[in-house]
């Protein structure tokens, strides 16, 4: 993990692991603009998409199911987005990129968890590389209400 | 297709269509500010990828195989960006999503097609949904060049 991600905002990682398959790691995005942003990590080293093999496919098709099923039980968002767009790395003349993808809940409606309020602020168009972080005992709930509706 | 997509900039539509599959329709997309953009578009309605079907990923798994390679010997692109988003229609109360992929080839160096030059202004970043039109024969010899390719 050569450089840092740009919607993890992270050097060196993707954030804490949720859960792994034979393929993946999914990982809460350290960077929490949107409620319950995750990150799903291929585990070998590839560059491009078309370089998957069926069953890292397959596999990803289950994550993509579980971990949006798992977002309705627990945020109720409006939509999800995903992407795998590996631009950051190449910033660097010497890339090193590696296949994760950004799955990213957008929320019409402001929502309140643990008693914070969050909300989408932009709710309708492309999600944005902005950094917001939160305070670790938040980070800790988020995961484990996530645990618990896997 | 109910509005403005985000990166295809066009009212109603995904573009010109390359080619479609059981389950798919690869479209050029009409705005290239990235050389050789294109829109997958699912034929069924769905909202989220969690609704697809096995035998329609598989389909596209096929198609991300295909693009990819094609655009390799097309222009030679650094890497490739892919996305499904769906942000638009939920501008509206009354959100009608369909499922498509952004795909979207970026460039680090310029490239010259058919006497013009093209470069990737955001290379490195997220792809910027500006609008970019060029004119009919250019796009023509872009759909030319790509079919050859397939």
């Amino acid at each position: 993990m050569a450089t840092k991600c740009e919607y993890c905002q992270m050097e060196g990682g993707y954030g804490d692991l949720i859960f792994e398959t034979d393929h993946w790691m999914v990982f809460l995005a350290p960077s929490q603009r949107y409620l319950g942003t995750c990150v799903v990590a291929l585990k070998s080293q590839r560059k491009n998409l078309s370089e998957l093999e069926d069953s890292e496919w397959m596999d990803f098709v289950e994550i993509v199911r579980k971990l949006e099923l798992t977002m309705d039980r627990s945020f109720k968002p409006t939509l999800y987005n995903w992407s795998c767009f590996k631009n950051a790395t190449f910033r660097n003349q010497k890339p090193n990129p590696e296949i994760h993808w950004h799955f990213i809940p957008r929320y019409r409606n402001k929502i309140k968890f643990r008693g914070t309020l969050f909300e989408d602020p932009d709710f309708g168009y492309i999600p944005q590389p902005v950094e917001k972080r939160l305070p670790k005992n938040l980070m800790k709930s988020i995961m484990t209400v996530i645990k618990q509706n896997l």
